[in-house]
């Protein structure tokens, strides 16, 4: 490890901290993070002994081990986690808030008339119109099947679409797949396809389409997708493949998803009149477009990595060109002594994705480009994906 | 199908159809079915052209058809949709209420330090406080797994307990199921060791546990369910399968389930001033108690038919000995000319589940005792199972 230390100066692991950590990077820009690292008593979690230095300087130099009681600090960019989007939500204060009386949605049935009888009707309207806003998907004349997050929406296709019993079916371990073709359909995950990561060039209108709240509106939490589809027998039988699997999926996850959305799709279409009523898109292709940018520079100057380019393409939902900006970045490690990128960032407590898990050469990896800070303990008892929220969310009050 | 109606006489059929249709009984007793008899603006949902007659007498002797715009009124006694509980939530006003903020609960993770890693802390609190009220297991050096409703957590059991790859093993369809034995380690689902249901007798302290929300509080559409889980490995175990299917379990609907569990545990355990307070096991125990006395007589006085007797038991929580009230009835068909009681019923608009669908005889049927007035639409091409409740459940707004 230190041979391999040694082919990469100090500088240049300096710089790719900086590159990869560009969450920090961006609090730092926009005066954020030096709240983040004052405000000590919301982000240490005493109970579990995290920590967080108070000094900005020594973060981007922490390519070595800072431990304390048992915990390190680690740049985690292998999941994505879409806390990127906190700070817009927050910044909308009540518009979605949500409040559902203990009375409410007590049956299984959501919609007892429709194919998915667990689908909330005010749920697929805002599903509906969103699409309509965005220009990103056609809905007329296909039916809606809601899913637990998208991961369960891909088995209920894989259910449908195979000639064979779905229950005898080996399923893949990852979600984000882009096409499978069974029996002549394809399933189109589109869960990126939204003006933050792409251009919006023409409304899909494919067989099966897969889309989910937690990559548009960073609701990962909410655990609910959907899925827009052409024919009824599939469509019958995905709600099937989630009626022996979970019995429907959760109706206040539903409703709150309803109340998300439509605030989202009336921040496009009402002309704000201040900041807190800024476009929902716009802030986020604002968001990422900023890290891409400063990712793509402190690569530049590293010498040592690099990035996939990408061909700008004319968005009719933001009227303008761009580059398409990812969720995920394909770092590719250049220099002929690293063929473990992974392992090698890793090394250098940065945790990201090897290509090899994607079928793909160990030279690259995938980072997360929407996560925000986040630590991991080093005890191998517990989960290796730490996530800096708040401190309920991690289990101390 | 006329011989046989000629074996059981009208007046039969329509103590059969009283007998069964126990939730009318009781709104009747209670007086609210008038009110819903009356409020045919609330009830009827004309987008859907459903029914209901605003007679009560009519609703009795509805063992024919009576059909309008293609709809027909069916007793819907073959699925448990717990509406039963709706009236005692409504009592308790806004003490259940949750309000959600649009920025909570983004991360796909409630409490990365702990095994089950979407498990959110608030909930796992109140369930351990739900079983210590009660006293019906012991939640000590246990593991708690949520589920998006037992049904999955079954499966991840099964997942945990096999040998074999789960994804390769073919699931029974249904989750209502005793003991499950694999490899030594027995899968115990107590959904019904509540004190509505059975005499609580003991802390149950077994290897593997399961309950679900629906069956104790009636917030079915929330779906949620958890298990105790005694062995660190298997609690790892079902995590994995969960986190695989649906990663992770609606944080939204924990939150929720969190704060009914804690009113539940809150009226049995403060004294209650007043008839909103009433501890809620009572209200529900006193519900079915009812439902079944009902139940009983008109079987009794029908000649024709019969239910299975229990033994009383000492109640350790409610503090008095009392006989089973199960959810479900067991209905047998005496009548020597009838081996088909499901198809027999069903032909009088009674939908009942087969006790051939449970291995057992045709002369049985099951019934559930937990629902509200249901309605069925004749088209084969909608879901078979109509839940009358409010307008914008069934789709109409």
């Amino acid at each position: 490890m230190e041979k391999i230390f040694g082919v990469l100066s100090m500088k240049h692991l300096l710089l790719v901290s900086v590159a990869l950590n560009v969450s920090l990077i961006l609090r730092v820009i926009d005066g954020s993070e030096k709240e983040i690292l004052n405000s000590e008593k919301v982000h240490v979690c005493k109970n579990m002994q995290l920590f967080l230095s108070s000094s900005s300087s020594s973060l981007f130099a922490s390519t070595g081990i800072e431990a304390q009681d048992g915990w390190e600090r680690v740049i985690n960019l292998d999941r994505g986690d879409p806390l990127m989007y906190e700070k817009y939500w927050q910044q909308m204060g009540d518009k979605t808030t949500i409040v559902i009386p203990g009375w409410q949605s007590l049956s299984y049935f959501s919609n007892v008339s429709n194919i998915c009888w667990f689908l909330e009707p005010k749920f697929a309207k805002e599903v509906v119109r969103l699409h309509k806003v965005v220009g990103n998907a056609i809905t007329k004349n296909h039916h809606i099947v809601v899913g637990t997050g998208s991961s369960q929406l891909f088995k209920a296709a894989l259910y449908a679409l195979s000639a064979n019993d779905a229950s005898k079916t080996v399923y893949p371990s990852i979600t984000d797949f882009v096409k499978s073709g069974l029996q002549g359909i394809l399933v189109h995950d589109l869960a990126y396809y939204w003006p933050q990561y792409t251009s919006i060039s023409f409304p899909a209108n494919h067989d099966l389409m897969l889309f989910t709240v937690s990559t548009i509106t960073g609701h990962a939490g909410m655990r609910i997708g959907w899925a827009i589809v052409k024919d009824k027998e599939v469509a019958k039988k995905m709600t099937k493949y989630i009626e022996l699997n979970t019995f429907g999926v959760s109706r206040d996850s539903q409703l709150r998803a309803a109340k998300v959305l439509k605030v989202v799709s009336k921040s496009c279409t009402e002309p704000s009149s201040s900041s807190e009523d800024e476009s929902f898109f716009e802030f986020s292709h604002h968001q990422l477009a900023t890290r891409w940018k400063l990712l793509r520079l402190a690569v530049q100057k590293s010498g040592q990595f690099s990035l996939p380019e990408f061909s700008p393409q004319n968005c009719t939902f933001l009227g303008r060109e761009f580059k398409p900006q990812p969720a995920f970045a394909w770092l590719k490690c250049e220099h002929q002594k690293v063929n473990d990128c992974e392992s090698f960032l890793r090394s250098k407590n940065i945790l990201t994705r090897s290509g090899k898990q994607f079928g793909f050469s160990s030279k690259y990896v995938r980072t997360s480009m929407i996560i925000a800070i986040t630590i991991v303990p080093i005890d191998d008892q517990l989960p290796k994906i730490q996530c800096l929220a708040k401190d309920d969310e991690l289990g101390c009050q």
